[in-house]
């Protein structure tokens, strides 16, 4: 912990709450399944205490926030807590954060947004009011909500936030018709496509991709304390078992198939195969997305093929694309998605652009559905 | 003339040079061929004259600016000019602004950039350096070039700058198959072009594109006070007389058929019909280049088919992108640029990104070859 946090005056809450969103952001990489909560303790101006939500079973960001001043030898009494999302009021892993801030005799609690999860769902801060402590809630919203996308809209919806990474020309091409492909965008982008995946809960592909380049489809060009899981769509279950993404372990195949030696070859090389078939014999991909949501997948990163990228598209199962465009121009070559032709343009698909950025050479685009 | 303008304490030469290129920019739609050069006075700190170049035949920026200290009633003598352009030393329509300076028996002049022109280049400095002026150059010396980007390069090089607009979704389609791209991009976006439109001296497309769609390809979104002269790209001289880029007169058409009849149709109905073949019997498109330059086309707006498009791009006659990119997605549909496949990604074309910008819902990317 920097201790210049520590000497910051503090003027308002939505300063007091950025400074809480910034400690939810150092937990971005392994809170998984729980969302990154960032905590802040504020008395008369100062911060007394800070924290961030640590791996599963570990502490969440009041707990650590309190531990923090306690270890500073700060008094929490009268204080306010600026916490990222609505104090739990649930036994989980951990006992419920709520009890904790009424027993450690804080004045006020102030949440940028209530817990969507239906075990807390407000009854978080109605506790604390019970307890007589005054509360606020709403105070930098937008942002929070940014933090825990994948999370919010996993209780909200059930089912992952599911970000589609591409990185194509700027005539929107992601590969020569040979296949190649490396490389159109630069180190720069390449790396911080390693950021976006080690973010993910999961890393979805499809039989294709790995067919073509045998990825490893983990997080290599940065640090990260955790890998995320990987997950095929393979509808025949063609996956071999000595391709590298089985290599590590815990990998998911989605299939349609239930050939039964197949099948017993990848859990032999530790896949877990589960079989969802449409009625058209392929995955059925809103199906998946359903079940990663039940297996706890807040924020799903596709890096697919064109095909597997349009199916998702055209179902309905992408929140938001993330593009990066190089500034070259490749012509006749592979499109990003391998969707049909239209007859009229209100057939199009409607996205609108969240955030555009430079990254290296390149533009890194997020749209939204 | 804003008042505002001459209250101003000035604080250094950035400061001014500033102000001089925002009267440049007054005159961004009417001087050419001429470059668009903006000049303030500055005296005891204040801004005592400002002025912008006239149309062809009007004030040069320097001028105006004197006459606008005089008509204040303020004394120019001894005062520092900033000009966006070195003052031209040569009798053209009007006479050299450096003796004008001269004799109003100003201090110092700061110019941001040298004029390449042959007539001038660098023989304004040097005439008021001989009469015992202070003279300093290069100040916003980037900003200043952007601002006549087309003169400069027509200068330097012999043919204009050149700049291709294309509107695409985000997966890079320009049309459906069927022709329909009405509308890809958002009203902001389609008005913001015709800006675009207007600045240029002159507006080209191929004979595909008024085929198909029967442009006027004049400004309409906005007022200007002058419109640029429209030119098509048509190989076998199939335009119509009839065609609506044809009505209000001045149009050049670059063929590489000599048919006398159609010449003379399109002779009498205002057209001037310029013939410049290449070997393969298609238009010479470097030489059209550089028979612009030599008719004192600055800044050239081509809005063209996928083809005509492809070829100025693979013939090297294009300097930048003007590309509107919406946040949708259309799938198989027409290519802004009807560019052959590649067997190796060493020969994609390779631009940098100049500018990025969103425009209504769309982005606005201006990227340089």
């Amino acid at each position: 912990m920097n201790d210049t946090l520590y000497q910051i005056t503090i003027e308002n809450d939505q300063q007091a709450m950025a400074l809480a969103l910034i400690q939810a952001g150092f937990g971005i990489l392994n809170t998984t399944p729980n969302p990154r909560v960032g905590c802040v303790i504020v008395k008369d101006s100062r911060i007394i205490g800070a924290g961030f939500t640590q791996p599963p079973g570990g502490n969440h960001a009041e707990i650590q926030a309190l531990q923090d001043a306690h270890a500073r030898g700060q008094d929490v009494r009268g204080a306010t807590v600026y916490v990222t999302l609505e104090p739990c009021s649930h036994f989980g892993r951990t006992p419920p954060c709520a009890d904790a801030l009424i027993k450690a005799g804080v004045g006020r609690v102030v949440a940028a947004i209530a817990d969507p999860n239906p075990l807390v769902a407000g009854q978080g801060m109605a506790r604390l009011q019970a307890a007589g402590i005054a509360t606020a809630s709403g105070v930098l919203k937008d942002e929070a909500e940014e933090m825990n996308i994948g999370f919010l809209t996993r209780m909200r919806r059930g089912t992952p936030w599911v970000r589609m990474k591409s990185a194509a020309s700027l005539d929107g091409k992601t590969a020569l018709h040979n296949g190649k492909s490396q490389w159109i965008t630069s180190q720069e982008a390449r790396d911080d496509g390693h950021i976006w995946r080690a973010r993910a809960c999961a890393i979805l592909t499809g039989i294709g991709t790995v067919r073509d380049d045998d990825p490893q489809l983990n997080v290599r060009a940065i640090e990260t304390p955790r890998q995320p899981r990987r997950i095929v769509v393979d509808s025949k279950l063609a996956l071999a078992p000595a391709a590298r993404i089985v290599q590590g372990g815990g990998t998911w195949v989605f299939t349609a198939s239930d050939d039964a030696a197949r099948t017993r070859a990848l859990t032999d090389a530790g896949v877990e195969v589960i079989l969802l078939p449409n009625a058209d014999g392929k995955v059925d991909l809103p199906a998946v997305m359903r079940e990663l949501g039940k297996r706890q997948i807040n924020e799903l990163h596709v890096e697919a093929g064109s095909k597997l990228n349009a199916s998702l598209i055209r179902e309905g199962c992408v929140d938001e694309l993330l593009l990066y465009l190089a500034p070259s121009l490749i012509g006749d070559a592979r499109a990003m998605f391998d969707l049909p032709p239209l007859d009229d343009l209100a057939g199009k698909i409607d996205l609108r652009f969240y955030e555009v950025k430079q990254i290296g050479a390149d533009l890194r685009i997020l749209a939204r559905f």
